[in-house]
Parts: C-alpha cells; structure tokens; sequence
C-alpha cells in the first residue's frame, strides 16, 4: 500500500513564487498526513501553458531554481512536479516531472507524447521524452507519467508497466470541454484494466486565459475501479491509500534500458487506513458547464488584478445568463449591469434588466444613449446624404454602448464582461467595437440553444425565476431598428445551432452538409457567414472554452481564404 | 543543360480555381518557352499557409482533384507542384510536392522537416516525410526538396545530393521579414557549394494575413554564383536555362532507398539559349520594408474583396505613412482620409493632413467630433461625479473616432486601416475600440524610429515632402488633452524602441537588462506596460509582418501572467 497525496490546486501561469508556496505548503500537507508520495500537476512549476514564455532562457533557469527550493524542502515524503527542464549539453526543453526526496532531485521524466492539435503547441516548445525510468517509492515501484504519456494506447504508460511499473501516476493539465470528465474516467478504467495497475490520476484546476481546467483527479486500482476521487471545478488536497500488488517485469523486458531509481526502499510506517473518497463522476453536462463558466470567468478576473465587472444588460438572455455567471463568479456585490436603451427598446427590455439586476442583487445603472445617438446621426449626417438606413445605423447604437462601458470600466478599474455567444461568434451577427468588445466573453463558446437551457438550469437551481420568465420566452431582438427580431436576419436558432456546429466543430463542408439532406440555400448562406465573420472573431476577447472546439487555439482559420467547400 | 521555369506567382489560399488557373497557364507558358520543366511554389494548390483548412477532409480531396487537372495538362514539359497530399492507407497528410508530366502523376515528395517555431505550426498538419525520390527530367538527376528541407545543416538537400541528384529544386513559401532575402541568398550560395550543384530556388509572391512572401526565386549554379533571379515582391514568370554536370551517386550510397523516376530520359531539342536575369539582390533595408507594406495592404484589402480604405489622418507621421502606403497600395482615388479633430486638437494637425492629402491626391473629410464628445461628456457626468479626469476622457475621443471611421466604412463597404506601430503596440499607448480599431494594420510591425525612417524615405523617393515636413519635425502627441505630447507618458522613442525591441523580440527578462546595464526604474517599467498590454494585442487587427517576431503568432504569449522576469 502506498499514501499517495493528489494537489489538485489552482497554479497560476508564471507565478513561479506563488506556485513554489502552493507545492510547500502541499508537501507539509502531505507529509503530515503520512503520505509517502506527493504530486503536483503538470508544469505546476511555472503553470500551464505558460506558450511563450518559454522562449525565455530566464524564464526556464527561474522554474529550476524553484524546483531546487521544492527539492530542498523534501524529507521522507517524496514529490513529483512538473517543470519545463532544460538540458545543458543539447539545448533541449522538456515537459518534465522530477521526482524529489530527502533534500534532493532524484530523478526527471519527461513527456514522450507531446500534443500539438487543437489548443495544443508542444512540439513548439518541448522535444519528446522517453519512458526511461522507475522509482521504487516506499518499496513500490512507481511509473510517473505526463499528460498524453496516459491517452496514447500503447504508449508511455504500457511501456512502463512493461518495465515492471507497480503503479502509475499520471500528472495532468488537460482542459475541460464537455463530457471530458467522463471520457478520461473510461480512459483510465480502461487503461489500467488493461494494464493491470492502479493508476493515480491528477489534474489541474482553474481557469488560464480561454481554458478552464475541472481537476476530477481520480485514483483507480487494476480494475478500474474508482479508489477516490477529488472534487470537480475546485481545489482539492487529496490523500488516498493504494493498494498495489507486486509486479515483476514482464519476461525479458530487462533491456529496456530503463533506469531504476530507489526513493524510499521500505514502506512507511503503519498508519490508519484512510477512508476512501470516491465521489461519483459528476455528468450532468449543464452543471458541468455553468461551473466552468463559473471559474473560468472568476479566474480571469481575479488572476489578471480585478475584482469588479460590468456589462451591459439588454434584456435579452445572454446577458442575463453573463450577469448571472458573474454575480456568481464574483459576488454579486462586484458586478455591475449597464442599462442602455436606446430609441428602438422595447418597454420589457429595462424592466426585465431590472428585475434581473434586483433578483440577483447586483447594481444597476441606467444611461440612456439618445444623447450619443443624435449626435453622431448629425456629424454623419452630411456624408451620408440621402443614402437609406441599414445595418450602419444599428452598429452606431451598439458602438455607443461599448463607448460607454468602457468609459465605466477605465473609470472604475472594473473589467467589461462582453455578452455575446457562440452563435453569433460563428455567423458574425454581432458588431464589431460594439456589443462584442470586452476584456472577457463569459459564453463565447455556448451555442445559443445552450444559453437558454443554462438560464433554465440556473433558474432550476434557484428554485425560482432568478432570470426572469420574460427574458426566456421573448422573441429574440438586438433592438437596433423599430421591431427588429433576429429571425428576420437568421434562421431560427433550433435550425441555426447544428448547422452551424457541423460548419465550425465538424470541419464540414457546405457540400458535404447538402449531400447529407440539409438545405442547399441556407447552408451556402450560413457557410459565408461564418468564413466571412472570421475577422471579426480575430478581435474578440477570450471566453471560456467548454467545447471541444472553440474559436480561438482550437481553431486557425486564414481571415484570407476563397475556399467556400462548395463543390464536391 | 535544364530549362526550368519559375513561377513566383500570388497564389490565393483557399482559391482553388484561381490557383489552377494561375498554374495551368504557367504550365503553357513554360511549354511555349521551351522548358523542361515548371516549376510552382509549396502549396500552390490551395495557397500558403491554409492553417486549419486542412483539417476539412474535402479540402484535401478538392486539392487532390486540382492536382489531377494538373497533371492532365501537362505535356512534355514536366510540372512540380506544391499541395497537401493524403495517404489513403495511413490517413497521414503530407507538405508534398507532386511531380507531372505527359498527363500522369509521376510521383510525389514529401517535406521532411517541418518548421513549428515562429508563424508556423506545420506538425499540427502534416505528418514528416522522407527525402526517398530523384526525378530524371530531360536526362538530369532532378532533386525536388520544399522550404525547410534546404535550410537544415545535413539534412533533405544534402541526402538528395549524395543519392545522386545533379540539381536541387526547393520550392517555397518563405514569408518576408527584414534581412531573410540576403540571408535566403547567404544559404544558397553556401549549400549550392557544399552539395557541388546548382539550385533553383522558388518562393511565392504576396499577402496572405499578417505574412508577405517577397518573391526573390534564386537560380545558383555549383559553386553558388547567381544564374537569374526573380523580382521583389512582384510576380514573375522566371525561366533559366542552368547548366548540370553529371554526377554519378556517391560511392556506397546505393542502398539510400531512394526510388528513381523517369519523367523524360534524353535532353530537350535543341534552342536558342537564353539571355541571364542576375538581377542584384536588393538589400536596401527600407525599400524592401516599404515594398512590403505596400504588398501585404494591397492583398490583404483586395484578396478580403474590398478596393476602398479610409482611415483617421492626425497629422502625425503613423497615420501620414499609413496614407501613403495605402495610396501606393490601392492608388490614391481609393482612399480617403477622415481628419476629425477635436477641441484639443492644434491647428496644424488639420492642416498638415490636408496637406498630406492633396499631396499624395486622395479624398479627404472632415467631421470634428465635439457634438459626440459633448454628449458623452453630458450622459457620463451623473455617475463620474466629481472624480478628476483620467484617461478614460482620453479613450472617449478616440473611440468617437473609431465609431465614425466605421460607420463610413459600414456605409460605403470601405475597409477601415488602423494606424498603430509597434512601439505603441508593445507598450499599450493605444485605446482599444479606439485608434487601435480596424481591420487592417499596415505598420503595426514597425517600430516607431523606423516610421520615420521610411517616411523620410519615401519623401526622398517622391523627390518632395510629399509627407509634409511638419509632420515629420513636430512632437508626437496624441492631442487627447490639453498640450499632451508623447514624451509625457513614454521615454523617448531613441530609448524606448531598443528596450521594447529587447523585450518582445529578444526575450530578454528586466533582469538581463537591468544586468547589462539599462535603467531599472524604466526597464521595469517598461516591461509591465509590455506585459499589460497583452490583452489590447489579442484584439487588434492583423497587420504586415516585417521583422522576424512580430505580435501575432510569432509571439503567443498569455494575458494571465504572473511572471515579471524581474529576479534572476
């Protein structure tokens, strides 16, 4: 049996004293409850990922020397971190762990399987390791593993296991999208079925720029089965017991040329047994994306120096759905939502804001943008001339309003929350400077259909319409013309929503689409749409990342491109 | 001897039709010039770089097709072309070369060495190849190798040479920044002399979002003297007649496992040599900056469909060199300057950009924005109270200003050129939704002491001050207050553009800095508006890149950061 102590914590990129206090304070943690073993996530050094800053020799030299502190702080309670490493003859950088005990650096790994799809850029910063080494902790006989080392069938993990591995550790920073959680619980039950190992499992938590990572660090033992379990969206020191039986190496794996380090030969001392914590696996896929919008949008704030944010309140459900996220990320007491009618709001549209801002407790503020609205209707006036109306005009509106929340936000110190959602993101129904601009996009990555069903899940969890029922049930309208209602505009959104998904998170084509049944005018014409707002998704701000495609890493479209995938 | 045709053309991304077009009549051209061969840059099929097209599996297959048509086409004179090539067994996709001649594929190359540094991610899209092909055409050994493949010290080119090619075609897509033609030339000359055979070197031509690829196609012979040489940053259908010695593989290199293709055994009839074109290589620093400028606007406002730019003309010497990039770029009927001064405005800023504008013959308006400054002023005042005015009255105007230049651009399908320069970029002196706003940035890459330089330039290229001297000889200032000048808020640029240089291209830490001598109060300070700024970065519009790290993809830093560089 083994203690193994999981630190499932919230590391901040570059913050490398921060970080270095988070790891110290883990390892008396773990010490004190007679762990043998503690680990700390992924690049937890210098937090992840830290991109460019790894260009910095300083910044490399900077995460040594505080794995050197870690090192010195270690006694029989053994560590494993992850660092960048850099090795000195060759000049490479690897994503490493280094596996530390009794004031000394034992040993590294460093990741083989290196990602370099979706949000990930590994081989621009890190050369493949190999699975070159044991480390017999506590007389057990430890395989550590990095990330994708775990997800590459027969990859690190299986070679280590090979190599005579009793158990495996897996250090992680893998970021959340819907129903990962899930797919990593079947990949490690899998796997060490497979294997015929306990694995332990530890994740990172909290959000970094557009990820948010869940923790859901998990231990299982040879079978699968979940031996504990650390909490979803949050910290959490997680100190498990883990049975392992011994394993010798497989018949004639003795050449491969892995390295055995011994970190503590006996076990430790005996101690009482801890009581096992297997909370279940969280799949409520509503609640799991409202808690990631939740800390993505509350780290953003918090870790880049603000406490306050506002935003402007329509009315309408996204930015009631953002108010909520924010007042719950936040406290109410620190958002702020912005009332900006303008000639063309409907009636409901100030009401329903407020009953929302006093449902939820939060402060209001009421600027009507007649004044800016005349004004620039005169100073354009003469340019214009006799030309007609159209979507100009309504930009102005929404334009003024970014004018004015901005002008807020530099007053205050506070951070301006932009509302828009991935719908509109996608087929550029949104203006440019105006309603899209912000330091932060709580739910740029949710499909429109999906922002009602988080208001209603919200509202379920309230146990009372803290989103007002006549925001879920009005037409939507961007109120920037007399009646106008987005349906006049864009298909509706039941119609929209797949279309455009297949479009952006299943690279289909619009030829592709129209073989398979859908509408070949309509997906022409949302196909444009989303080539041609590309631009505009270029200059909008972050947001939370909770698909497995969001706009941003996960996807680098030219602005540039006449490819319209419309003949096959 | 070889007849080879180099076609430095401006492939579109993602125009598949056009390129087809462009590579069909290239392929007459070459035909009716006598050639052996035509040669097309990497990736001429479907534009350079296609970024994550390549992740929509009919796009491949529609490059494939368009290959097909290529190779249909093609007659005596053989075809070399550059697409992303499909392994059906596999699923691999690889930077392939695809070599055709009398209407067949005869086979394909694959890049080995794929760059994931800088602007580029191609091991998020291509799997490496291996340089395992030589190509007889018209009795020669041919090499066909892409881009990266001749810049590695012992790599592709060189195991192409020993396995027995007589002469190296690399063909390019090899983006601009200062100084890479002389160090393009540099390199082959040097590896044409190492390997013992001439190169035809052949880079593609134009804009494709932030990169320009400025031509420059280079023909050595052996001992690395030029043989013709393509213009800057301009198409050109090059052909060269280049002289190869037989060269028998290297003793003991016949189990290389290359294959060898026959594409046509016995040298071409006879013809009438051809004339050299050993233009000089062009090292003028400015030129070829400005060329640049002038190219990446120019593609980037027509390839996006547009012909008319507006912009906010100051009187200062961003917004002048910007309008007369721009004027070069679209010609000058097709822009129009919008002078909007405002109550702090000086006299000469209207004047010096009238000046500017009947100098360089473009359109200009006027619409001073005091009715809007007023009416923000009016609607802010309730909840500003008493609190002094900051910065956030300073954002006001400039965001006005934005608004406007948009609604024009709304209202006439212009296309709206924002003015920054990288110094202002790399410190955040900019308002974001404010004179940051545009969809396009033509000097955002060029330090501010260098936007004098190649306005000074330019007017000695004019023969007159065709930016007025005014503009040239007075304080910068962004007039947002009364008597505001730069100098204000900012170290001089002489001071501030080498430290921010330092900063963002060099990676240096204030530590490292500090330590080689600068002054620590304004290093650190400088670093944290460097770090600060991130977030107004991540919003900004593309831009020309001209130095070897621009702000964009060559530099993907976080805005959540905590690391300040500043202990070592």
């Amino acid at each position: 049996m083994l203690r193994i102590g999981l630190f499932q914590l919230n590391f901040v990129v570059g913050d490398l004293e921060g970080n270095l206090r988070r790891v110290l304070d883990g390892l008396a943690f773990a010490a004190e409850a007679g762990a043998d073993l503690a680990a700390f996530p992924e690049l937890a050094i210098c937090g992840y990922p830290p991109e460019d800053l790894l260009g910095k020799p300083q910044f490399i030299a900077d995460c040594r020397s505080s794995l050197e502190k870690v090192a010195a702080a270690t006694a029989r309670c053994a560590a494993v971190v992850g660092l960048p490493l850099l090795e000195e003859e060759s000049g490479a950088v690897y994503n490493a762990a280094a596996i530390c005990a009794e004031g000394d650096i034992i040993g590294f790994v460093r990741k083989a399987h290196l990602p370099n799809y979706g949000v990930f850029d590994e081989r621009r910063y890190f050369a493949p390791g190999r699975p070159d080494s044991l480390f017999t902790v506590g007389g057990v006989s430890l395989g550590v593993s990095i990330c994708e080392d775990l997800w590459v069938d027969g990859g690190a993990v299986n070679k280590l296991a090979e190599a005579g591995a009793e158990l495996i550790l897996n250090i992680n920073a893998s970021p959340y999208c819907q129903g990962k959680a899930s797919e990593r619980f079947d990949l490690l039950r899998r796997r060490a079925g497979e294997i015929d190992r306990p694995i332990a499992y530890l994740n990172l938590v909290g959000g970094q720029d557009e990820l948010v990572f869940d923790g859901n660090s998990l231990v299982v033992d040879a079978s699968g089965k979940t031996v504990a379990k650390a909490a979803s969206f949050a910290e959490q020191s997680l100190v498990a017991d883990v049975e392992v039986a011994k394993r010798p190496p497989a018949e004639g794996n003795a050449d491969l040329g892995v390295r055995r380090h011994c970190v503590s030969e006996t076990q430790a001392v005996a101690r009482r047994p801890l009581s096992g914590s297997a909370l279940p696996v969280d799949t409520d896929r509503l609640a799991e994306v409202y808690a990631a919008l939740v800390l993505g949008t509350r780290d953003y704030v918090r870790k880049n120096g603000f406490s306050r944010a506002c935003l402007g309140a329509s009315g309408g459900v996204d930015s009631s759905l953002v108010a909520t996220v924010a007042a719950d990320a936040l406290g109410p007491e620190n958002v702020c939502c912005v009332l900006m009618p303008s000639r063309f709001s409907s009636g409901h549209s100030v009401e329903d804001a407020e009953e929302l801002c006093s449902n939820l407790g939060v402060d209001s503020r009421l600027i009507p943008i007649e004044p800016a609205h005349a004004a620039f209707g005169k100073m354009l006036a003469p340019g214009f001339g006799d030309l007609p109306p159209d979507t100009t005009e309504e930009n102005i509106q929404s334009r003024i309003r970014a004018v004015i929340l901005m002008a807020l936000a530099n007053k205050f110190g506070w951070l301006v929350l932009a509302t828009g959602n991935k719908t509109e993101s996608a087929v550029g129904y949104s203006t440019l400077y105006g309603d899209s601009a912000g330091a932060f996009a709580p739910i740029k990555d949710v499909w429109k259909m999906q922002v009602y069903e988080l208001a209603r899940y919200r509202n379920a969890l309230a146990g009372f319409s803290l989103i007002p029922a006549g925001v879920l049930v009005k037409e939507p309208s961007a109120e920037l013309r007399p009646d106008q209602i987005d349906s006049q505009s864009l298909p509706p959104y039941e119609m929209l929503d797949p279309l455009a998904r297949a479009l952006v998170e299943d690279d289909k084509t619009p030829a592709e689409l129209i073989a398979s049944g859908a509408d070949d005018v309509l997906v022409l014409r949302l196909a444009q749409m989303v080539d041609y707002a590309e631009y505009k998704r270029r200059q909008s701000p972050p947001g939370v990342r909770v698909t497995a495609k969001a706009f941003g890493k996960d996807r680098r479209m030219p602005i540039t491109s006449h490819y319209r995938g419309s003949v096959q």
